[in-house]
């Protein structure tokens, strides 16, 4: 480290040796900074570049094949990230390797010129900032995602979908932390952040492939969107509880039973204090005059609710997660949706696109040997996703009417953007081993390429009842 | 330097004490570095929630006081900044000082408890991110004022607006830069950066006092809005080399010729070129299927032309705002101006308070005597700015019909947010002394607080005019 912060100062340095200052130190590291600041900009505009490129260039791909966009930015990811191109790569440990690795700082160095002494100190400035914007891309998406879910709409699908989704939680996330510690031998804070990554359910992916064969309002529909609500509700208190205990590095009960409640009081609290208070929030809006007056109080009172929910040790994203929820009963919610989906298809790429360069599927190359137990892993996770989810259908029994169980239970299958919450949020915990949190990776990616045609497959079995709305009638 | 880095790194040390590992000093700065990457991030956010509300304030106060919103968000950036609460603070020279006044900070120790040790290097990380925003907040300025500006537009206005431009660029550049150097004995590249800022105009408040007093359609109108496009995009010329000449620390003539002929050769070539491509980059757009297609193709088309524009020496800003006028050319522009304002609106501000933030009107307080020099030039350039814009109208003659010659004087002469665009880069070039700084920014708050009374006297001074519009008369 310190032959590093040396050589990164040197220039700074050499610019004041020939006149005698008094506080050489402090003027070098200013002049440092002044020279590596220009560069970071350029760094973070080449970055975004490249993420553009690769999201759209993923997504549109995906969606030629009738894959979900969100696949595609993902593998786009692993594309331009450690695993094939080198273009956008993370330090770990050794900051001057990792930027000699960089093919994006080499194409900066060729291009604009920077000093080989500061490369090291630019390409930590610039990753750090893509980091940021990454992680504040995550906060929008489950911003967005708190917006688009109904509170009310939940209750009224009722029992039937509470029962799918605290199975379809509950279920894959034993059969693989059990799995992991007991067949695998993994540690217990690892192995449990693999089985939280298990729980997730997209509702964006199945949502579409139901509203593509019209099946959106069917019974089977209903109870799916309403489960996969749910689960977004408890996946993201277990999100913010396993983060948590990664944080402690140790497991103990009462920890455990604390930070359930205190993730649980938090959401329960905002949404409590929030009906409460909102119509008050509203009013204000509606007092403003000036240019994007609801985006902008809206995204204040989400990165408080991230702040706070950073500081009382769950994740920020619960916090952005509830403030989304909020939001969502006011009459601005469409407004809202309308002018947070451009903010967010500026940062939300960024997240899908640094998770999936973050992932070094090189530590899953079958072809070195030491590398068979990560991809019997990989693996085991595939198979826990697909039956813990699609057990879940099978719980319901004694509804009035007839429901194609098995369409149920694949419904809930993809991981999708939800799965790389989990995922990301692992990985810049630090606990993951390299191997697992890429076995995550492949589990997320392989859910989501499957669902879409398993779901066609399990309606078409399912023989062709009606497509018809089920608006009034209440679970049974 | 040494001193704040092995303390920064100190409790990554720690860590390592007792096991003795082969490559300690790695693994404690990777250890430093995962304790201060999620503190960066709640300071990151922390400064958003103090932008936002700063900006708010700022902006509805002004509204309410009839004064353009982009004054109160430089002023509520002034009053969060190093001037009053120093809650917004940046790092110059000595960082763990510098941290140690940041009130942000404090709060963040307080309530997210940041281990003092490594206080220093979350402050310097967070500060170099908002930075890095602030940067991408005005190269979107600079887009969407390219986006709205129409070179169609200009063309019909015709000479008279082309002579008030050039009018209003030539004489307060040249009065202020002279004045500079010969009466208060400034350097050459302080005082050339100080007369460049007094050649912007800014064309949206002007306009909206036009729209106000139902002038917009007027015969001065047109002039003023057509010499105003016109303005932007010398002034943008002039900034990027003025900004060039800052790097260089020297003025040389053939260096000035040089960067001059770059910049018009490059805002040139890429409307040219733009003009030949851009329909097989609008027709790329409606083939792509995925979300926010037509966003991000642009804005990846903006960052690569600031890139570029980065690269051979000139400011990124130039090429997001030729992005910006090839893009307004294309039938995608009202789809995009629709989209780019949510983003603008969240990214802007941050640039206009961040500006405000930095700026240190302390050394403008009359009290001390040393500041009295600083305090003269301010006036010196409040003056020279509204001098150098009202002779422009007095310069028109031999028109066809007779026009109100002070009121299109008056009407250029707020700077609003065009200026602060040249107070942020001069002062992230390092070369403005801090009292010229603080001169600039008064000089922008003086001119866009004064222009809308002195512009609704102007026009009532010339008498109860027509207000026609004259659409089709071209200029004379």
């Amino acid at each position: 480290m310190t032959d590093f912060v040396l050589t990164a100062i040197a220039p700074g340095w050499a610019h004041f040796l020939s006149p005698p200052l008094p506080f050489t130190s402090v003027l070098g590291e200013a002049a440092a900074e002044a020279e590596a600041g220009p560069l970071v900009l350029a760094g973070v505009l080449l970055s975004l570049i490249v993420v553009y490129l690769a999201s759209k260039i993923g997504g549109e791909l995906c969606v030629r094949l009738d894959l979900p966009p969100v696949l595609g930015e993902l593998v786009g990811g692993v594309v331009v990230g450690v695993s094939v191109l080198n273009l956008l790569v993370f330090p770990e440990g050794n900051i001057a390797a990792a930027a000699a690795d960089s093919r994006l700082m080499s194409f900066l160095q060729a291009t604009a010129g920077v000093d080989p002494e500061i490369v090291g100190s630019v390409f930590a400035s610039t990753s750090e900032t893509v980091n940021v914007l990454s992680e504040i891309g995550v906060i929008l998406l489950l911003f967005e995602i708190g917006l688009e879910s109904d509170l009310n709409e939940l209750i009224r699908v009722g029992p039937q979908a509470a029962i799918v989704a605290v199975v379809g939680v509950v279920t894959p996330f034993i059969l693989g932390t059990g799995g992991l510690v007991y067949l695998f031998h993994l540690d217990t804070v690892p192995a449990i952040f693999a089985g939280a990554a298990l729980t997730a359910t997209s509702i964006g992916i199945t949502a579409k492939v139901l509203a593509e064969i019209q099946r959106l309002s069917s019974r089977e529909g209903q109870i799916i969107i309403g489960a996969a609500v749910l689960d977004d509700i408890l996946g993201i208190v277990i999100l913010a509880v396993v983060a948590s205990l990664a944080k402690e590095g140790t497991v103990e009960i009462s920890n455990v039973l604390i930070l359930v409640a205190s993730a649980a009081a938090f959401l329960i609290g905002v949404i409590v204090l929030g009906r409460l208070l909102i119509p008050y929030f509203v009013g204000l809006m509606n007092q403003l005059k000036t240019r994007g007056q609801v985006l902008i109080l809206s995204l204040t009172l989400a990165f408080a609710l991230a702040y706070l929910a950073d500081v009382i040790q769950l994740e920020g994203i619960l916090g952005a997660f509830a403030a989304g929820l909020v939001l969502a009963e006011t009459d601005k919610r469409d407004e809202l949706e309308e002018q947070v989906k451009p903010v967010a298809d500026v940062l939300v790429p960024v997240f899908f696109v640094v998770v999936g360069a973050k992932t070094n599927l090189g530590v899953l190359n079958p072809a070195v040997p030491a590398n068979r137990e990560g991809l019997i892993i990989a693996a085991f996770l595939v198979v826990v996703a697909i039956i813990g989810k699609v057990v879940t259908g099978y719980t319901l029994f004694g509804g009035k009417e007839k429901v194609n169980k098995l369409a149920i239970g694949v419904g809930m299958i993809p991981r999708g953007e939800v799965g790389l919450v989990f995922a990301g949020v692992g990985s810049a915990s630090g606990v993951l081993p390299e191997s697992l949190d890429a076995a995550i990776i492949v589990m997320v990616i392989a859910t989501t390429f499957l669902a879409p045609p398993m779901l066609r497959f399990a309606f078409n079995m399912g023989g062709p009842s009606d497509a018809e709305p089920v608006a009034e009638t209440s679970g049974g």
